[in-house]
């Protein structure tokens, strides 16, 4: 049986969506196994609904997508369903972060309601069931993999991509604190470092990869050049939202941008450290990472002063071109297709919000 | 080559802390080849060496032992590097634990030096710390175990094991908050629970589990024999643990306890709870969990009222005769040896600290 290769975004995000409570009453299942006390049972529930739907499931539907053009009109509902659920895993991996990130940097709200850590009774006990979203990725890939030639390689690929998200993760809660401003530790290469490592590996690596092991490739070759080209993919994906933090319209980008209060090694301070004269060093010194409107101002100056929305410009110009040629030079005999980054593009440049 | 089966106490722990050095390297060679700054670099190399060695190291050493004990004269070098390996990855994991755990808690100290997230400059930054601490179990597991048959058998361990412990410690959270004592919560089936998942799987079925893959132990009535002594040995050893923290001599178990001020769900509470009158557990539910050494006496004189340590005598005897008849029962032609439970009881009973 093979399924209709285009379907609206709406058909196919609502069918992404009926699988969730699958893969959750699975996890329940396998808790009740256990006997677990009912306390404990409805409280890993409560987490699971809370943290992991509710996204705009970009990854987990690019998963979806990148199988249906490798494997066109063949494509079964069994490779959606297993599509599907490997788009949850990846859910799932975010919401493992997510958690424990905004309880790291103290943050306030998530997808619009509070942080899952800021709840009642929560606090720390975040941090365990942070580790418990990660353990059902390993259940789910065993429930429904074990099977298949590319088990193992789904599961080392999970170990690699957390691994490397959590060296992101580290770079950047160290490089930017937030109660301890020092410029001197920024540096593009570190912004390079930590976008590429903290989301382009597993936002835009990670899903194609899986539809890829789906698909039967094999050619290490393969997953190289998907490599090379999705890791820059996902940092200037990462530059333009630091880029629209700033200069993003509020009222379509959905917030008010905090990254210079919040002393965040943002794409943008750091250009500004490139390009400035002692003086107006000086003034970012004084008033980055601050938190009142008055210093937010002066730095917003200097930027403007230092004319970023150009740098931007070029450096927006620059990337479309060098990821162009790259998906130029895809060798589709190796079992990726150009198409699948072409999809990745279209969604991504020139987008405002 | 084979290699000694019967080796000095002290010889096996210095093979054993030899092969820790290896292994942190490796991290960090990995780490090296993704070109990491060198401020995470550092604090990454800091975080190993602080919270993976210094403990009593049983866990690991117990896997060495066990396949001491199933190869008997047969065992070669390599066999004896792999199970250190396997040894260290459960130190590495408990590792994972503790630093979060202690975090949860607010523990102060932690194998007599400040718990990690108590240095300065990290605090919430050790929830990343022991994200990466997990994933070094997989970068180990990847590097030595690959080429063997087990290696997909032992990925799945450590994801069952992980996701047990967590379950153990999510109950332990919720049922027995530091700042919200509710004895009603408590229940001897619930201490059970967080015993065996909190402790027991990791401290005592891992350990043995890994040894017996190595051995080439297949049949999976094998693996549940074990796990059947194990759990319960497991628990007993954690019941020993709750009775010595108020019975045992601080100048012999190294440390004073606080569980009673701790509000921890002890075994030694369930037991009163289900012993205790009327009047007993008013004094109960004013005095427990309470920080002050006047509630904590009026707590242990009620325990002395019941007479507990004898509760704990009769309870360490049949235990210890259960345990006894099940190793007894234990077939040896599916791959265990009775041997490997009987070095764990020798160990476990009777011991004071």
């Amino acid at each position: 049986m093979t399924a209709d290769a285009k379907v609206s975004k709406q058909q196919a995000l609502n069918d992404f969506n009926a699988v969730y409570p699958i893969l959750r009453d699975e996890m329940l299942a396998e808790v009740k196994k256990y006997n677990m006390p009912e306390n404990a049972y409805n409280w890993f529930k409560e987490s699971m609904d809370y943290n992991v739907p509710g996204g705009k499931l970009n990854r987990g539907l690019s998963v979806v997508d990148t199988l249906r053009i490798l494997k066109g009109s063949s494509i079964t509902e069994d490779d959606l369903f297993k599509a599907r659920i490997l788009g949850w895993a990846v859910e799932w991996l975010q919401a493992f972060f997510l958690v424990a990130d905004d309880l790291m940097d103290q943050s306030v709200t998530r997808r619009g309601q509070p942080c899952w850590f800021r709840r009642e009774g929560i606090n720390l006990v975040a941090i365990n069931d942070s580790f418990l979203l990660e353990s059902c990725i390993y259940i789910m890939l065993k429930k429904h993999f074990k099977a298949e030639s590319y088990y193992v390689d789904l599961l080392e690929l999970f170990h690699e991509v957390s691994f490397q998200t959590e060296l992101g993760q580290l770079l950047d809660l160290i490089t930017a604190p937030e109660d301890d401003v020092d410029l001197n530790r920024f540096s593009p290469a570190k912004h390079q470092f930590i976008v590429i490592f903290k989301t382009a590996y597993y936002s835009f690596y990670l899903p194609v990869a899986m539809a890829m092991m789906m698909a039967g490739v094999k050619d290490e070759a393969a997953y190289n050049q998907a490599r090379e080209i999705l890791l820059p993919l996902g940092e200037y994906f990462q530059v333009q939202d630091d880029y629209l933090d700033c200069y993003g319209d509020p009222a379509f980008i959905g917030k008010i941008g905090t990254d210079i209060q919040d002393n965040k090694c943002s794409w943008l301070i750091n250009q500004a450290l490139v390009k400035v004269t002692p003086e107006q060093r000086k003034v970012l010194d004084e008033h980055y990472g601050k938190r009142n409107a008055e210093s937010e101002a002066k730095v917003k100056e200097i930027y403007k002063e230092l004319d970023l929305e150009s740098v931007y410009r070029v450096y927006e110009d620059q990337s479309h071109k060098h990821i162009s040629s790259l998906i130029e030079q895809v060798d589709e005999s190796k079992g990726v297709k150009r198409q699948v980054f072409y999809e990745f593009m279209n969604k991504i440049y020139k987008r405002t919000k």
